[in-house]
């Protein structure tokens, strides 16, 4: 179904690794709604992925960028200009990787260098981003940035060790730069805070089905799926929430909100 | 500009007073995209406001209810599936007032019997409407449900009184209301948290003026207007965001992120 | 074990209903710590309670006071300033009462009339208290408000129904009046969030033996001990921490920042 | 005054560069309480420094350590344990430092070299510390270890630049240690959230002047001290908050929770 809500409107999309990313979702979605965009990847990541099908389906160029290169996101955004003809519209920032998750290390035991690749990564990489946006004026009045985050920003799932805290930051640069854009182009800046996603990334993470069933129990609505996370950051693009900005929207099916669900306690009295 | 997000939803719309009213925007938005609905109000505020003008240009019907009065939103609630030929949709909640606001006290100094009124008025009613929802099992499976309030809730602003309370019994309404109606019949309910607006009942609040031009200042994209709160309600309507539960979604141009501006910078160095 | 962190300072302590009650043991704590108070509660529960023990042990005199009602509050202070010998110090508020709860209401079927006494029990009391104490200008300087609060104000607990909403008013009173307090005569106001607390009116909300064990196993620390929570209310009695006000801090052993627990992911794991 | 709240208490002390330093107020209150401690900073603050005064008032030794070195960490922990006679009960970590900050570079303008050597002086390092008592069992059970914070890593401050994000992942340390040393050994982990302090470090901030005065006429109770936040640290580190853990705790005079003040207001309203 669409709504044509983003009808003539230009992007650039981050970090479509595969059928079962949330980019790739927004990247349909998107098309659905009559957007023209970009797609890119780190070149690591395009040659595991099946980017080119979705670039394919959606009519979309792929441009390679490391997102913790400057000089690769400068390309990225002049090129993406030339393509689509025109300033950009809307940027989805779904990008995050940690050394430490993925090769096992505990949260005391984390390898500091690899702690701050995961913060540039994970985190630093929205700041360069908007970075380089801002110094090619490259942004539409009116325009809108989205990053996926997750709860562990705010609350310890003690697997998730250094991603919570680039998630933490995250958060951070969108209040931070979302102030700066916002003054300078009406751009607004947010993330969206998303359940337990069955993607590629997502299930990397250690107990990863334990802390998907909880929440799934604990969410009066169940977990947010991918594709109901692509139709949230549809209208995050459109032009009905203009004024909604340096904000951490949780997408979520109610998981934030809760202290404890009848589920949960059906589940601790079986125990007892 | 219509996107088609609500047609064949049906909804109720409480609170439209005049041409300045949230209410009275979001019914108009809502038509455009194609919903169909009931406006309501309280029997004295219809005899001020000029909600027939508004029932015309929707082609809506209007009944008249106290919504702190479950049997007048029994009556609402029959007669709009009535109306509507089915379920409901959608429900906005813009319902606030305080006899201490109105009557100048100062937050020392409140009646508490009006400040009974307050709460029963502005925050229990949101609770009512949903009892009777849910007892009519009146709400179609992903209904959406929002209601309107205010950062009072969260921080002091001196002259807002009692309503602050009102406020953060809505927010908590939301919340535990929303966690019922998500398990019985999926329906999500929010609360959207405006920027000060210059409704017939906003500059009703002693100090408005400030309390507006600070905000403005504040905040990157500056006050959001009702107009753009009308557009912020129908996403959350539609069905793009239907796994958004329990929130309560600033809407506020960025002034709940801000610690200080540079243009509230610019006015203190002024002065010293 | 004593400081003297309390020494010659004057207060009054709400809700010490029986010796399980925090009320009780923050009187403990607060006369071995060197304060001089009266004890009081509502004519009712001091007719049920032991609260004459524990004004012996304290060498405190007890005032009945219905704290809902003004002219009770003002023959309390007014009394309490006699009995002590001047202006007042600190203040607990220890106080909650829901008819709802206690008739087995759910959160879908609440008496209305119930729900606003709920609210007038258990919050707009705190509103009168710091009124009356404001009208006879009761506090001294750097004086501290203390009311207990429970985190489902913040989070969904289903069977803690309308007294939910009794906790956001409390804690939106808290901020409120500690502006005005504090502004008035450097008085502070906070509530204290505590864990689910075996006292006698905690363990009558249904389903109580489920949340306590699931928070006590979601919190690294384990759940608050009442014991602990009087510890903790005499450090904000105390001089120093004059300037922490208009905060709902978390006693809770690290619950409210906890996502996931392993002992919480070790029950999810035996059921699957 | 002295409540021996700390007697027998065992620290480490980070930070203290001169007499205006938090640090520096809090070794000072910390041995009047009873407490032994080793101070410790980097060599180069200690040159530039006057620590060696405040260690003879203290009666401590002082024991350099870069603390984004691990092993200067080791070192420490190992002597503090010898000097001191067994295992640690408290440390203060006061570490802050923005290369971007102290050489100008506006928020937009970061060099990202520096921006993740801010992250790893001002929160990484905090890490470290616990990483270190972990692997050497250095804490006794109930230690309490706390780090000083800003409200800039919840809400923007434009001059606050990178060092925000540093403290955004600084309080996401806290909790996640927290819980992890929670479980280990009954140590707790907080922040203190402290108004804008005339320190050294302090005022190096651009514009600290103006956020410095706005936060004194925000706040019902003044900016909070260096003095009073040091009482604060004194209650976090005593017997007294066992319970208190993984919480970002606000010490600011009310200024977290305001939306406007009387004296904002005033403000506005002489400028229009």
């Amino acid at each position: 179904m669409s709504y044509n809500l983003l009808k003539g409107k230009k992007g650039i999309i981050f970090g479509a690794l595969d059928e079962k990313s949330i980019a790739w979702k927004v990247a349909m979605r998107a098309h659905e709604e009559g957007a023209e965009f970009v797609l890119t990847n780190a070149p690591i990541a395009m040659r595991m992925g099946e980017i080119n099908k979705l670039a394919e389906a959606c009519n979309a160029q792929v441009i390679p960028a490391d997102a913790t290169s400057v000089e690769d996101l400068e390309n990225l955004f002049t090129k993406a200009q030339e393509i689509l003809g025109g300033k950009i519209d809307f940027v989805l920032h779904s990008i995050g990787s940690s050394p430490n998750i993925r090769k096992g290390k505990s949260y005391g035991d984390l390898n500091y260098d690899w702690f701050l690749k995961t913060l540039d990564i994970s985190a630093i990489s929205f700041h360069k981003v908007m970075h380089v946006a801002e110094k090619q004026n490259a942004m539409n009045e009116w325009g809108s940035i989205v990053a996926l985050s997750y709860i562990a920003a705010q609350r310890v799932f003690p697997d998730y060790t250094d991603m919570s805290h680039a998630k933490a930051v995250l958060e951070s640069i969108a209040r931070n730069y979302g102030y700066r854009l916002g003054k300078l182009n009406k751009v607004r800046v947010n993330t969206v805070s998303q359940s337990p996603t069955k993607t590629t990334a997502g299930t990397g993470v250690g107990g990863f089905d334990a802390f998907y069933d909880y929440a799934d129990k604990m969410s009066p609505l169940g977990n947010a799926s991918a594709e109901s996370c692509a139709d949230y950051c549809i209208t995050l693009f459109s032009d009905l929430t203009r004024m909604v900005t340096m904000q951490n929207l949780m997408h979520d099916g109610g998981f934030s909100a809760m202290g404890i669900s009848e589920d949960v306690v059906e589940m601790i009295n079986k125990q007892s």
